[in-house]
């Protein structure tokens, strides 16, 4: 069962990374454009023509979303993302009059001090964008060490791609795609509980709930050291038809996912930012079945989070923080060591 | 000890309640202009004068906030808080070509569903704004049942006033001060536990922890029925001097709070507002300094608003869910029972 971002029919997504740069690039391509808006709650993001999303303005739909390493030269991954669109509606009969513009937003992450060996010269990004988006599929979203979330970070432990997944009591599909390279952390302290554990769904992310020293641990401040950058970034969909301003209310409760799975979260040098879609699947939800779609964006995002960081590969990186698997998984029930990815 | 709002030097707070009409005001009174922010992630919001306080705004600093119930009617309340100022400025020796203008802004939540005795044609506000001015101490800050949180409700127990406080390990205070009247819950499904249990000091709302089955819980939609309107408001404090940006995002990571404390928070017809208010008593923080302010700011915020719902009285009042006394009291152990107020 696919229960990531493509468990939504027309979703699709494809996924770059360089390992040796510790980089990559990940595209959530749209059968049809898309509903979209975002919420932009980090105080140093790192975006794409994203204000169009803003409710009031006038593209309500888009072709594709980029999620990005690289901070600032990551944004060149739309330009390859536009060439492949370019190419493909290149190939479609023309409509007299008719000029296909493909509408691709994009954020990215700061992952250029987590010890790859970056070019200081070249931007990869455009092609890596490309490649991306020729990839993509509705199989499963890969989890932790793949695409945008290659290079991420949090405050002690290696960030990834994280994808959850839930259907409202309404029949309406909800689910998030998170690249997680918070400046904060998704675990309690220095211990391996994550706090999204109050959501967590069948022992997904090891099943170890909070710990019973929470309070003392929160008040203790755990970020990258040096003013390093870092960015949760994503995407929170559903299959629910939804207009521009519930796309935006989509993505605010999206943030209240980030805020659940990062302490301290959106903070100055945070780039955090979550996009809101709707593939017009299933026909308008009214205000209690939206609400309930609005929880379930919250928990799939908070449980997201917290996959992108169990999931990250246990590569044995020097100059850069432990996974999640290297540092913790010995505390995992057989059973659990047996199951996990 | 004064563990509320006003254990910030210069901050004083006066509340007013009328408990036939369930409604009630807060003003939060500065001793000398305090630099301010608001944050609103609500989609329902009830406000004055708040969008002065974007940081590209002239006017950097305010007299007082107020809270209240009342909805659009409890807006008048700031008219009776610039009364009482007025009448103050009046008393000084006048400056020659200096007019003393009274910033006051103001958040309200909707209370006009929870059963009280409302005047249909006439508002209270206004004479309650100036009692509650006029009323201002440096008293810890009373819990539950009074001032604007008087009439509050949650989608299942009543609401209240609830405040916290914490140190930063760098020295600066950071209080919040919240009126609970979500549409979603402070608690989890219709049991007795909070949300906010990781972050709960010293039993403070009862030393319950989170239940075991607060994932399955989490997925159950439980709002105000009948599409009735909700609203959490309030305001995070510190004594660190900030600038208007940064008070800007203190108040986000105070809306973090109400993310961890309410589920679902931030929905279409929420008014959650959040002020972010400097007293510049203590020196600008270095970032490492400022990220723990703000990582405070998440924890007090979602502490003031379990103690909120906690701390409101057992009246046994009709037509109104009950509150957290009147249902779950029983479940503490007697020390618990012999210490809550």
């Amino acid at each position: 069962m696919n229960g990531t971002l493509t468990s939504i029919a027309g979703i699709t997504t494809g996924h770059v990374q360089d390992l040796t740069a510790r980089t990559g690039v990940s595209v959530i391509r749209f059968a049809r454009p898309a509903v979209a808006s975002v919420s932009v709650l980090g105080g140093a993001p790192a975006l794409r023509d994203t204000h169009l999303l803003e409710p009031e303005m006038m593209v309500e739909r888009i072709h594709a979303i980029v999620l990005s390493g690289g901070s600032v030269y990551g944004l060149d991954a739309t330009t390859g993302v536009q060439s492949v669109l370019r190419e493909e509606f290149a190939a479609l009969p023309p409509v007299p009059g008719k000029i296909r513009v493909p509408v691709v937003v994009q954020a990215s992450l700061f992952d250029l001090a987590n010890g790859g060996e970056k070019d200081p010269l070249h931007s990869p990004y455009a092609h890596m964008g490309a490649q991306a988006a020729r990839a993509a599929t509705a199989q499963p979203v890969p989890a932790g060490t793949a695409g945008a979330g290659t290079g991420a970070t949090t405050a002690t432990l290696r960030g990834g791609l994280g994808s959850a997944s839930m259907v409202t009591p309404q029949g309406y599909r909800v689910s998030a795609l998170m690249a997680v390279n918070a400046v904060g952390s998704a675990t309690v302290g220095h211990g391996p509980h994550f706090w999204s554990a109050p959501f967590e769904q069948e022992g997904e992310f090891g099943g170890l709930g909070l710990p019973a020293d929470s309070a003392a641990a929160a008040q203790h401040l755990l970020i990258k050291p040096d003013y390093v950058a870092g960015t949760t970034i994503g995407i929170v969909a559903t299959d629910a038809t939804l207009s521009p301003v519930q796309a935006k209310r989509l993505a605010i409760l999206g943030q209240d996912g980030v805020a659940r799975a990062v302490l301290p979260a959106h903070l100055p040098q945070d780039g955090d930012t979550v996009f809101g879609v709707s593939t017009e699947e299933k026909p308008a939800p009214d205000l209690t079945a939206f609400c309930a779609i609005l929880q379930a964006a919250t928990l799939v995002t908070a449980r997201a989070v917290a996959l992108g960081v169990y999931h990250a590969a246990p590569l044995g990186w020097q100059n850069c923080v432990p996974s999640w698997q290297e540092k913790f998984a010995g505390l995992l029930p057989p059973h659990a060591q047996e199951n996990r990815s």
